[in-house]
């Protein structure tokens, strides 16, 4: 591949402008729930602009589409891809980038007539946001055979129709196989940051080292409803001030164990919520991320510890549930470390950091070596309409996404 | 008086249960709101007891109902009373105790000939509660002169109807004139404690040294609403994480205050509420109260300027608005004290404290010395249907009630 190959970044930007009509909502942003109408309309486009350049299209049983650029040997291709299924407010670039970045780099090296050496595979794997249907990243977990097809099929949705029926209706229940017979011999996923860090740090490409572990739990304060006025301090079983200290807690936890350890107390409910009343009841979930197995635990344990001993202390009721336990992902610190040097190449501020939210990639991590690029969205802003990257930023990601992709298949 | 003379416990417990059976719910409450038809069923009962018992009885133009037993001189009377109106799910003993009480003493100088020097007088005063028109304890205060007639008669209730209506329709629009040319020599009013400290610790009757100060705020925080897992800590502004703060502070701040200084966050809402995004609003109400103007103002200094402090280090916009501020109220040492000696002297176990809740005897304060004997609370529990004062401590309180009107009385 020639040195100064780059892609042509105004046909990348018009095809997710070309994308994003297909589901349209006011503000600028996109409504393609999985496997709805929409979907099917944007799988239909993209699928075609797959064929127009010449890929060798299949569809599997769980709706994964995979288009394939020969290469000069046979044997498992460098694969690149993500999504197309937005949330119910989504954006334009949350998923689709990567697809779309995947083609562009396809059709850069068609226009410069690069042949490489290991075929390339562009991707989009069916329900990775899971507004539709549980879980999320459905499409990527059955293509790795880390969920059985026959239970995802099953998946029943938020209208009552199962996958396997919206898979039939849109035409999407292909015959490809999937499970652990799927080789592929490398996976990079150029992706929208979907925090804030990048932009705020004025970093155009981030080197994504892994994907935080996650650890939901909630808790049910249990204490005794009485009068703001006549009950002293000391009587007092406040279920709320519990709820308040686990989540002055969880910030000083996060602070003190550093690194990537982020911790978030967003939901928080008392009862019976009035003013002159000591609250008997709390409910509040802290998440907890971090990049790190072990941290994390131990994040867990200084959590569960702190919030049993200030139950006690307050004679409060404690009860805890996990309501999503997912381990960290480490990418490939070989990938990692060739996408900081490709963008230090070309140019670009480039910082490492872990991804937040989950991703196809990191599922793809249990069959090959796998890495993502980041670039920055526009005041961390995602899930939203106005989810937003400047086609500056996009060209440099599809740059790097282009050599990395050219060094991979050789 | 004979030192000997004792209420008839029986008879009060009689009358309570009597008049508890007006406007009875499911579980043993009490709805009656004021200047229903269950309040009007509720005077008609208690003033015909009155009369009954050969008291002078007057209404006042706001519905205050007034009766007075002669004494050997004419001139201000020694007051006793308190409330017959109830909250919606109210119990039988707040209120209703102290004016049946205030009945049953002058039942038993009838039945044992005894003549005082000055009248005495008990009362029932209209909406105390405050749960049907705003403000509450309307009939002391309009009775006392510090709430303009007009203004009482023209409020509009939660249906939209006036005082003024109600009061005609139920028949209590009274003749008798209101203001500040009622003279009282004394005001003492025996009450349900409502909260746990006397059944905690085992006393029988309170001597109650005044009404708590109430200063009620609340704070509106306005964050960023931000994804829990790509926002790193340091760039956070966690209206949720501001609100908990605050929330553990005025816990900090009861206790470094000591005293009656009581602090309680009883509502508390954060948007969008959801676990996995940083919430980008909280609104909270912190209800201060203490016995001591000096000390519920710096209570109030110090957490304004932490939820300054706090809201400004985490980059989070603060707005607070008081939502009600009542200064305290000392009764007469000399009545309290009397309560005591009076409670030893009878062999009952007694405490001073503070009452958390508001009372007509805090604005009768305001034209005469002015004094409450509080008996326990089971479980300090009230305004709800499981209200429960044993007949013990009601016949304990009455003997207390009876002796101190006596000696007021000459």
């Amino acid at each position: 591949m020639r040195d100064d190959l780059r892609i042509n970044g105004e046909r990348l930007s018009a095809r997710i402008a070309r994308l994003g009509q297909v589901g349209a909502i006011a503000g600028g942003g996109v409504a393609r729930l999985a496997l709805t109408d929409q979907d099917k309309e944007g799988r239909d486009l993209v699928a075609g602009w797959m064929r127009e350049q010449g890929l060798a299209v299949t569809v599997d049983a769980i709706g994964n589409v995979v288009g394939v650029r020969r290469g000069k040997e046979a044997g498992p291709p460098v694969m690149t891809g993500s999504h197309i299924d937005t949330v119910r407010t989504g954006g334009r670039y949350d998923g689709n980038l990567g697809v779309l970045a995947g083609l562009e780099v396809m059709a850069t090296l068609d226009d410069a007539g690069v042949e490489t050496r290991r075929p390339l595979a562009v991707a989009f794997f069916t329900n990775e946001e899971g507004s539709r249907f549980q879980p999320d990243m459905m499409g990527s977990l059955v293509y790795v055979g880390r969920l059985p097809l026959e239970k995802a099929l099953a998946t029943v949705g938020i209208d009552g129709s199962t996958v396997e029926e919206n898979l039939a209706r849109i035409g999407y229940a292909g015959g490809a196989p999937v499970g652990q017979g799927n080789r592929v011999h490398a996976y990079v996923e150029l992706h929208v940051e979907q925090g804030p860090v990048l932009e705020a740090e004025g970093f155009t490409i981030g080197a994504v080292e892994g994907v935080q572990g996650i650890s939901w739990t909630e808790f049910t304060l249990t204490g005794q409803s009485n009068h703001a006025g006549t009950t002293p301090m000391r009587m007092r079983h406040d279920a709320g001030l519990v709820a308040a200290e686990i989540a002055t807690f969880a910030r000083r936890l996060a602070k003190e164990l550093g690194g990537h350890q982020v911790a978030t107390v967003g939901a928080l409910t008392l009862s019976p919520n009035l003013v002159n009343v000591v609250p008997n009841r709390a409910v509040l979930t802290v998440d907890l991320r971090n990049t790190d197995e072990a941290r994390l635990k131990e994040a867990e344990r200084r959590l569960f510890a702190f919030a049993a001993e200030v139950a006690g202390a307050e004679g409060v009721g404690l009860e805890r549930r996990a309501l999503a336990r997912f381990e960290p992902v480490a990418f490939a610190p070989e990938l990692v470390s060739r996408v900081e040097s490709i963008a230090r190449g070309l140019g670009h501020p480039v910082r490492r950091l872990p991804s937040g939210a989950g991703h196809d990639a990191q599922i793809l991590a249990s069959i090959c070596p796998a890495c993502m690029i980041f670039v920055p969205s526009a005041r961390g802003v995602s899930h939203n309409v106005e989810e937003f990257t400047s086609p500056v930023d996009i060209e440099a990601g599809g740059n790097v996404l282009l050599r990395l992709l050219c060094e991979l298949a050789g």
